[in-house]
């Protein structure tokens, strides 16, 4: 494919994926519906789903595309960056609210359930790659099974994004994820007695 | 008003109440459309708002049910044993989600927030009497500010039914709550060292 094709398709991806993103973010997954899809990209429906081939797998490349940045930040600085990069950015809260508006999708569509997975993958693995590096320097607390702090920082993320998107002061937040680093790390709190 | 009467006005109230549940926890909030509720309920739109105004007043008065059933635990037991109460009760799942789905528009209708608030005061009055009253017993962590505790162990229920709705293991769930016992608890790791 000569050069400026391949300019141009990307530019069209790039061009639906931030219509896309949008749209998700002011109307929520469930009513994001594919005319305001439409309307926020400003394609017409064939033109998207020429790209992308219908909403879940649009839905799926932001997914992934949040999911890849996410890992890079956890693989150098851990889960709990990420939940601090959250707080830093409110801009995201409305987007990230989807996080929770597909929970129900989740439990009861397992091809869905089955997509979200695989493009979740690679934070997953960034994030128990990280916890294996900081158990390895005696930076982990050793007392619990790392696939239950790896499971207790994914349910904190999901609260952060709950409290987030219902609106909780996100300083108040900040102090919450001092106590959760705290929790998961090796301590010795003789002194503090 | 005559007895007969009160009663038949408990009995339909308590009609509406449980076919609201049982439709809001099948379909999510959103999707729980007025012809839905109708059908779930087994009366006519003009019967159910007839006690209760409208969809959301209806909401409001399941939420307030639920407040009120966790904060007796919650006073009794602290929030924690709530969380686990949920996790023994896998029936409940599908209606928890929609504390996930409402986070939008708890975000962005104020009336709605209001509502809401108002609903959940009284879990949120037994958590921190609670939490005033472990604190004095010497039994809470003193180095955290107890609105900061209070924030996380919001944080915290509002994770687990992420997780729980999006279909985590209960079991290492189950894990994770020990791990945030552990987290609040005054305690001495000397002897871990």
């Amino acid at each position: 494919m000569p050069r400026v094709s391949e300019d141009h398709l990307a530019a069209r991806r790039r061009q639906i994926l931030d219509g896309a993103r949008r749209c998700f973010a002011e109307y929520g997954y469930e009513q994001a519906t594919v005319r305001r899809l439409e309307q926020t990209i400003g394609l017409s429906r064939g033109a998207i789903f020429h790209h992308y081939r219908d909403k879940d797998t649009l839905f799926f490349a932001l997914a992934r595309e949040d999911a890849a940045r996410m890992a890079d930040v956890a693989a150098r600085e851990g889960l709990i960056q990420v939940m601090r990069d959250m707080l830093a950015a409110p801009d995201q809260f409305d987007w990230l609210a989807t996080r929770l508006e597909i929970a129900r999708k989740l439990r009861n569509d397992p091809v869905f359930h089955q997509g979200w997975t695989e493009r979740s993958a690679e934070l997953a693995s960034a994030t128990s790659e990280r916890l294996r590096r900081q158990k390895q320097a005696g930076r982990l607390r050793d007392d619990v099974a790392p696939d239950v702090l790896q499971c207790y920082l994914d349910l904190v993320l999901d609260g952060l994004v709950a409290r987030l998107a219902a609106g909780e002061d996100p300083q108040r937040l900040s102090a919450v994820l001092d106590l959760v680093e705290d929790s998961v790390r090796q301590r010795e709190r003789a002194s503090d007695a």
